[in-house]
Parts: C-alpha cells; structure tokens; sequence
C-alpha cells in the first residue's frame, strides 16, 4: 500500500475539540504516537521538539513504529484514529524560511521571459545555489484558502494581482540547530524531512518589486505545504546531476543527494505538468553547505526550499509562467477552458511520489 | 536625566543563575518588573507576550512605572537592580525579519558605487518603499561578537570578507499581529516600540549573489540590536519628508511618523558618523502599510527595519561603504589608522538620542 510501514510521515492532528498532537500516517488512519509510544515529545502541537532530538531519535522511532504496526498491530490499532475523523494542522512551527531556484531549466526559462535582452542565467547562477530568504509566518498547511493579493503592479497602478502563479517545489526541513557562527554539518544530521510546498507568486507584484533588493511581497502573501513531513531516511536517493564548473569545495558533493520524486501539477483536478525533481542542478546537501557557510545558524524548524522545479521538457514546467509563457500562450483544460494565470475559484494541487512512495499532497484554491 | 521616566524602555535581564525576565531602564538600574507589578507576563524570558497584550496595556503599564517610580519610590527602589549586577539578552524572539530601504541619500549612493552605468535610483524607489526579508535566527542582542564570514568572493573565489560593513539603522518590533488576508492597521496598534540596529554586511559576498534574488548570505551571518526597545509612545514625533511622486492611496500618511532621532556611529571609541532619522524618506507606517498590503500577517515579534539611514553630507553616512565611497576613500582615524572596511579587533558603537532622549546603544566586535 502507498502509505504503508517503508513511509510513515509525521504531521500534526486533532480530534473534535482535543489538542493538536503528533501523528503518523498509516494507511487511511493517523497513528496517535503520544498514546502508541508513552512519549510526551508527541503531546506537542508541533514537531518541532521532536525534531530537535536528532537523527537516531529519528531512527529508533521510526524502526519501533514499523515493528509496532507489524508484529504489535492488534495492540496498536486502538491508537490508529481514521484520517476522516482528524484535523490536519501546520505540523512544524516554521523559524525562517528560505527559498532556492536549484533548477537550470527553471531559471533559464525565467531568464529569458524577464530578462530577454539578456544571458538567461545570471552570471552567478552555476556557481552558487541562488536563495533568498521568504516570509515564514505565511506559511500555510495545504487546504488554507488563498486569498489573491493586491498591490502595486507598476509605476502608479494597484489592484488585485493579475498574474496569480504557483510554484512546485520541494521543501526540506530542519531538524537539529547548528552553532552560529560556524558551517553546518552533513545534511541528514540535521534535515528531519521533506514536505511538498507550493510558493504562490503574484508575478506583476514580484517583476515590479524585485529590483535590486529581490521578491518580497509577490511572494510573502502565502507558502503552502503538506500536513505530511516525509523522513528524509524514507526517500530513495540517486545521483545528482553533473555540474560544470565544478563547484568549490564547500559546495562539494559528499554523497547521492539527488531525489528520484515525480512530481504532479494539478489544476481544477486536471494534470497539467509533471516535474522531475531528479532534473535539479543544485543538491540539498549543497543548498544546506551554502547557506550556512557564512556561519548563518540553523533552528528547530527552519524551512529551506529548492525552488521550482522544472525539467527540460514543456509538460515538466512548476510554474504557470513558463507553461503559458509568460501567460502567452495559456493552457487549454479539457472542459475548453484556457488558464494564463490563476482564476479564482482555481484549486492547484501538487501530489509526488518517489520511487512507489506517495509524499503528502497540498493543495490550495485562490479565493 | 537620560533614563528617566519619559524615557523607560523595556529589556530582559538575568542576575546570577536566575533565569531571564523583563524590566525597564531607570537611570543605571533595571526595575524587575515582575517584582513591583505583581504580573507574571514580565516573567517570561522575552517581551513577545507582553507585547501581544496590544497598545492600552502598554500605555497602562508605561502610566503605572511612572507612578512607581516617582510617588512609590520608597516602596519601589527595592526591585531597582543596579545594571552592573545582570546580563542583557535579546529582549524579544523575533518572528519574521524585514528589512527595508528607505533612505533617499543611501540608496543613491548605493547605486551609484554598485551600478555606476545606471541611474543611482532603482525604478520602483520613489513608488514604494522596497524592502526584504532578513534571517531572524541570527539577529542577536549588542554585545555578541560577530564573525567575520566566509563566502564566494566572486567567481570561483572563496575567502573571509575583505569588505566587512555595518548598517545603522532603526528596527521596529511589532507587538500585535494581524489577520492572514488583509492589510494591518495603524502602525501605532501594532508596533510597541523601536531598537537600534546594526545589519552587519559583507559587501563583497553581497555584490556577488544578490543578482536577481536579493541579499542573502551577504547579510544573514549577524544582525545587532540594542537590549532596549523604546516605547513608541515616548519617541518624538515629526513630519515625514515630502514626497514626489504622491505615493499611492495605501501609502498615503495619516500622521507625522517622521523620527527625531540623532544616531551616531562610533568605531573603536571613535565618532565617524552623524546620520539624522529626520532625512529618512520613507516612514514606519509606510513601511508597515506596504509589507501587510498583499495580506502578508504580522506576528508578535516581527522586527522591520529602516535600511541603513544616511543624511545628504558625507559625515552622516550610515555605512562605511559610504563614508569610504566602497574602499576608494578610506576614514583616518585619530591614531593615524585608516578604514576601508572592518579589521578583525574593530568594534561598532550605534548611540542615538531622540530630543534628549537616549535610545539603548548596540555594539559589537569583529573577530
């Protein structure tokens, strides 16, 4: 089964009127851990102290998970509460934010429809993992309405954004902090897991904003992610993609930090793309080295994302700017309707799964 | 004198083991708020839940201080701790970090060190006060030491900052929040007060990676501020400078939020700069009317800064890639020394004062 004992995401659930606490999916049910493992960690309403146990915390409680849903199922089945009787709720308290843009086809389609007189990657582009910090306190669980955002959309002009975007993207969260000051370590000591993210851009707002200072209120509106944090441990990992320059040491390559995760853009319930994150040109193990070379320390909930993900190919596109160019050439839905840009009333749902594994969805609808 | 009771601002301090709590500045001393008011919210390690309280709370709390401390000072002085005998920690845990761009004088020069071909001021600057969002885990209280960072240089260079820069600044902290959706209210029901602030910048490292998404790791390695944050209720208040072209409606100022606010820079003991709050173009309700606009939520906690001020002549420059003109034209200092840029050993001293009152300095060290 997809959300059998080889997944096993954590999220944050509730109940009626109890408090939020710690679960794990299994199957079509949510495995209360405070009940089924006598562990207060899981009482919280976020993962937020658990994560910062550290990676064999993380380890142990995966391995007596599996061992209680397989030979203690009869005992934990009374712990197991069915997924249409819970809340689902923000399942980590987000410390900052930082957003990537890891993919070469992303950033040269983005290049040449911002910037066509010019090189469509910066000239920075290969030799670092471009970031930028985003607004944390907007990120939303999948399921939040999206309210389209208004502001100035050039010289003089305001209104409602015309140009409403999604991104795909993978999110990595951090688990264990590092000390200021000071590089971090090796990334799964201190990334917890993945969650599936959705960076809303108001394309007009960011193309008049983000010079010199870069996007802020085309993004800052709202970030959604999945109720379901996937473990790092649980995703199969391939190699990353070659990279030319070769990057400086600090950025060096340690192991296999590529994704094998497939990607789906849903619109109005429609397949409109399939981004491969296995295209990325940036690792996260280079974005985590990146960020915190200049000795930026990690916390307990920071949420570093790889950008969106697009692969080489039209139908691999993350975002709706470079499916319709630029809103030039708009998709046609199997109802005869088109899309440039997001309508309200539009639901985009990202679902992925790696290697047979199934990544908690999120979806959102513009209202 | 400069800490009396029209100047009272708030901080957290520990003495000995104990753990930390809030107080309030009275000339050399800290008043244990807990203690003389009978209230646990000034119990807490940081201001964030008195804060939440909101604007009659602060202005009752602020009334009822100047009480104690004038007709119930013999009852009083007794939870009067001498500031020799406590240590000064971040006075509030900081949510989201923004930091704006609204000096006129410093953009200018800005543009015209970093983009010398082009018109100094960007496109967008005189229509909205461009901002971005800053790393609020590594913003630490005065007194922290700062590590010079590391980083790529340029391409294919990696090394230590050779143009290690400080940015004077205001901070503005945000005591209620806002609903997710909707653009907040008057500044004076959100933000409970102001810090100096230090947004320490590795130019080189910045110059480098802030093409097209912004500044990052050029900035994220340390942000200072003062242990005190003064009430907005005891800040003199002026009008703003004029403005052309009108900003847009939702920019349109509905009260003098211009700040007369004196900041000095001090290096090694050494005063090398005046910049006047008084030429800031931009001003805070400004500030908070365009970063909530889009519906972006506030949170208690939310720290927005000013970006760096400088006024029209040389010696009110805020930053040393100003004062220097990027290296070209370095300070001399009394000692015979010259500056460029920061050498290790070297420390950085904002003082301000505000109409005779003092703000709480913010310093730091380089090592």
């Amino acid at each position: 089964m997809s959300w059998g004992v080889d997944n096993l995401p954590y999220g944050v659930f509730s109940r009626g009127g109890e408090a939020p606490r710690v679960g794990v999916r299994y199957g079509d049910s949510v495995l209360d851990l405070a009940a089924a493992l006598h562990d207060e960690v899981f009482a919280a309403p976020s993962l937020n102290p658990f994560m910062a146990r550290g990676r064999a915390a993380w380890s142990d409680t995966r391995r007596l998970v599996q061992t209680k849903l397989t030979e203690d199922l009869s005992v934990t089945e009374q712990h197991l509460v069915p997924l249409d009787q819970v809340r689902l709720h923000l399942p980590f308290e987000v410390a900052d934010y930082v957003d990537f843009y890891c993919s070469l086809d992303h950033a040269s389609n983005v290049g040449k429809i911002f910037r066509p007189n010019s090189e469509p990657l910066p000239a920075n582009w290969l030799h670092l993992p471009i970031g930028y910090h985003g607004r944390a306190g907007t990120v939303v669980v999948s399921g939040t309405p999206v309210r389209r955002p208004q502001g100035q959309l050039r010289a003089g002009e305001f209104g409602p954004c015309q140009k409403l975007d999604i991104e795909a993207e993978l999110g990595f969260v951090v688990g264990v902090p590092s000390r200021h000051g000071f590089p971090a370590g090796p990334l799964e000591e201190h990334v917890f897991g993945v969650t599936l993210l959705n960076d809303w851009s108001a394309r007009d707002i960011q193309a008049w904003e983000y010079v010199p200072l870069g996007p802020f209120l085309g993004k800052s509106f709202a970030t959604s992610i999945s109720p379901w944090v996937t473990p790092l441990e649980a995703l199969p990992r391939i190699p990353g993609r070659a990279q030319d320059p070769e990057p400086l040491d600090y950025l060096r390559r340690h192991g296999d930090w590529g994704l094998d995760i497939q990607v789906e853009v849903w619109l109005n319930g429609e397949l409109v793309s399939r981004p491969p994150y296995s295209s990325m040109y940036w690792t996260p193990d280079q974005m985590l080295a990146h960020m915190t070379v200049n000795g930026a320390s990690l916390r307990t909930g920071d949420l570093f994302a790889s950008g969106t993900i697009s692969g080489p190919e039209r139908e691999q596109r993350g975002s709706l700017i470079e499916l319709t160019w630029n809103g030039t050439d708009p998709i046609k839905l199997a109802d005869g309707q088109t899309r440039a840009f997001l309508q309200d009333g539009d639901t985009v749902t990202l679902r992925a799964t790696a290697a047979g594994l199934t990544l908690g969805e999120v979806s959102g609808t513009v209202v």
